[in-house]
């Protein structure tokens, strides 16, 4: 397999390295995967997370181990395991099922970083220079092989030339918005602000909020689809504001199979995660006791303003037919 | 002065002592307030929150100070200091007010203690057995001198023998809810589970949140109310999924100076806050860069269920009249 290297996955003498995004933005640690094992855990643990990028370093990993020859049989049972990680996202189950259908890793690493580049100039076309955009988690370069899904929207409005400022949700409990979504907008020098999860309702009655732009981990034939937790909260605030609530994805991101967001498995996290902040080496435990932590919510689609896939922006109407 | 002690606030030989609410849930440790930059620098620091408790310690020192027979234009110094420290809780004028114009701490105090339970007994009429009940920050014994105001409510629900569950919002920046109320809960062994603050949104959608309860630091007279940032998001995703929203407080918490909402001075707080955790010696960060931090929002009276001031519960029509 040809060497390959992204902002959080690369492929190198014939071995998969992810860089541990729990380090960041303070350290930036490549962590080697060299079993099943060691890619489970760091899947679990979200050293590697977006759902774009869950699935294309799980079909890296079955592709490297098809090039040594490893019985099928076996490679059915790897990525069986590795589905298994996160049920949430449907590009880990969609990228490894292409994968034993025997398309090449390099095709869907081409095609991710392609419809990076279609969702970004798509959503950018709905920029309007002056626009304060919020955004949750993170969906940029650190969430896909390219620009990312709804940061590469905001990062093309940039690039374009168009003046914007991004409000940028912590996304409690992992803070994927308050440390990497500010550290690649940092490195963009992109003009940006990190707020608490709870400030947005705030900002929208401020009138400081133009759009809202998510990503999504899995998207239904009706429209309606799943994202980090908090996201729903955003879009019922945006209705009550009329805010324009945009969500921003791959083709591998929409599951045909599920007619509507009601039978979405949503993924239960450890407790450790609102009991504290967890960090390999800095974590610490400010409270104790009972705990519910789901990793995402379920949004209807009649909250959605439009969808940005790949050079498609749907609309209500549009959706269903898209499928 | 006479011996006073409640669960955060201690009066002993004359002295003035709080309990170190940011080492919370994990130690117990009580500073004395000698000097009115002690004191400063424990409201400012949040070691003692909770609007009725800030103005009860404030005003405690300044009647200290009377009783040593301090002259009168540097007790109005004093109160002058004290009420710069945070300029959005109301109940520091008004107290600091009541001192200085002869009225003595223990009635204060006593009426505070009476106060939480009025409003304890006239918010739990609210609460049915079997309900689910959300609540923001901290709002207990720890922001009273008697059993709280939103917290009080639920309190005595329990004591009243209903069966409750507490969904208790973590409250970032400061985590009023999941180190302070979740503390509370669990002294008095009422069921509860801690949630990320954009979690709400999902539970209401889902059916798990019957009512919920939250303080004030500053009601105006139209009913618009502020209290800590959170609260307006989650007056909004209450009317959008048909939840009871009630706010409860004491008659301190009354600015009949203020016809609506728009004039109330938000505080802006440190960025650190956002940056990680806040902690004597356990404070972690996670992160950098710039950051919006209000720490109050402003909730709309048309968002209101119930405003329960004391014994009375009033709705839209009444509370302007209330006044």
């Amino acid at each position: 397999m040809k060497d390959f290297q992204s902002r959080a996955l690369k492929i190198e003498n014939n071995e998969l390295s992810i860089l541990d995004q729990t380090l960041l933005p303070f350290e930036e640690k490549w962590i080697p995967c060299l079993t099943v094992n060691d890619l489970v855990q760091c899947i679990r643990q979200l050293k590697v997370r977006g759902a774009p990028l869950i699935g294309l370093a799980a079909s890296a990993f079955v592709e490297l181990q098809r090039q040594k020859q490893v019985a099928s049989a076996e490679l059915e049972r790897l990525s069986a395991q590795l589905m298994e990680t996160r049920p949430t996202a449907v590009n880990l189950r969609n990228n490894l099922q292409s994968i034993l259908e025997g398309k090449s890793w390099e095709a869907l690493a081409e095609e991710d970083i392609l419809s990076c580049q279609k969702m970004a100039s798509a959503g950018s076309a709905l920029i309007q220079d002056g626009d304060q955009i919020l955004t949750h988690c993170n969906t940029g370069s650190l969430a896909t092989l390219g620009k990312g899904t709804a940061l590469g929207c905001l990062c093309q409005a940039h690039e374009d030339g168009k003046k914007i400022h991004v409000w940028v949700d912590e996304t409690r409990p992992l803070l994927q918005g308050g440390r990497l979504t500010a550290w690649e907008l940092e490195k963009l020098q992109i003009s940006h602000s990190i707020v608490a999860d709870s400030m947005a309702a705030t900002l929208m009655k401020n009138g400081k909020v133009s759009r809202i732009f998510v990503g999504a981990d899995r998207i239904c034939r009706n429209g309606d689809f799943a994202n980090k937790i908090g996201t729903y909260s955003l879009a019922v605030l945006a209705k009550h504001h009329s805010v324009e609530f945009n969500v921003v994805a791959p083709r591998t991101t929409l599951d045909s199979n599920m007619a509507n967001g009601q039978d979405i498995e949503i993924e239960q996290r450890p407790p450790e995660e609102i009991h504290g902040f967890v960090h390999p080496t800095q974590g610490v435990q400010w409270t104790q006791g009972p705990v519910y932590n789901p990793s995402f919510d379920v949004t209807p689609h009649e909250l959605v303003s439009h969808w940005i896939i790949e050079d498609q922006v749907l609309s209500q109407f549009q959706i269903e037919l898209f499928f």
